[in-house]
């Protein structure tokens, strides 16, 4: 297995509006209109810089796992996402060497990728999501 | 002020081998040698994933600010550090928005580049370190 790509940056905000007007106004990045994730409790908006996204995630509910991420730690920085070119491949490699994983087998993202997230016990705290592209 | 780049994502750890490990024999990822950093009580290694270096900060002391990043939250992602083409103008610019730095004026990082960092009340939580490059 071999990463080739940071895809993006996952944020968690409590307000996206607020967070869209300083990615906008005081850094110059274009922000995305808002989408919506209810199967992920969420409201999603992106941004890129050069070619990496920033994901700012706001729960809807909170019961959202970014709603209980906010509440034990503050909005920040939540996950990295690294493309690999075949997922099913990178999650078999990756048990072998003892990575656990936090879904059993890949499911699809708001983007409609297959995407798979790393257990953060077993990649020393970073919570890292799989993209395949 | 336009950022124009991800230069790095800073992730505390505390162990720079067993980091590397993964990093390497994981994720087919090429990790450098260590660097001591001392002035910031850190030992630093880097991979770097299609033009984006992750930073990877081990505390040397226990009274690192990374050693009380990790103390509180645990290891795992502590930074994201944008380049800018002037950093006196981006600061001023930032000033003007109401965006706190936590650093009075630049200083040179670890690499020899100017470089401060924003206050995360200012920036929803995400510390945000700006680079002259």
């Amino acid at each position: 297995m071999k990463i080739s790509k940071i895809d993006h940056i996952g944020i968690a905000v409590k307000d996206l509006k607020k967070v869209g007007s300083l990615y906008s106004d005081a850094f110059g990045l274009k922000v995305s209109d808002e989408i919506d994730a209810p199967e992920r409790k969420l409201r999603i908006a992106f941004t890129e810089v050069s070619g990496v996204k920033l994901e700012f995630l706001m729960p809807t509910d909170k019961e959202s796992v970014v709603a209980k991420f906010i509440d034990k730690r503050g909005e920040g920085i939540h996950h990295i996402c690294f493309e690999v070119s075949d997922i099913e491949k990178a999650i078999s490699e990756l048990r072998d060497k003892g990575v656990e994983l936090v879904d059993e087998k890949p499911r699809l993202g708001v983007e409609g990728d297959k995407i798979v997230f790393l257990q953060p016990m077993s990649t020393f705290g970073v919570l890292i999501e799989l993209k395949e592209k």
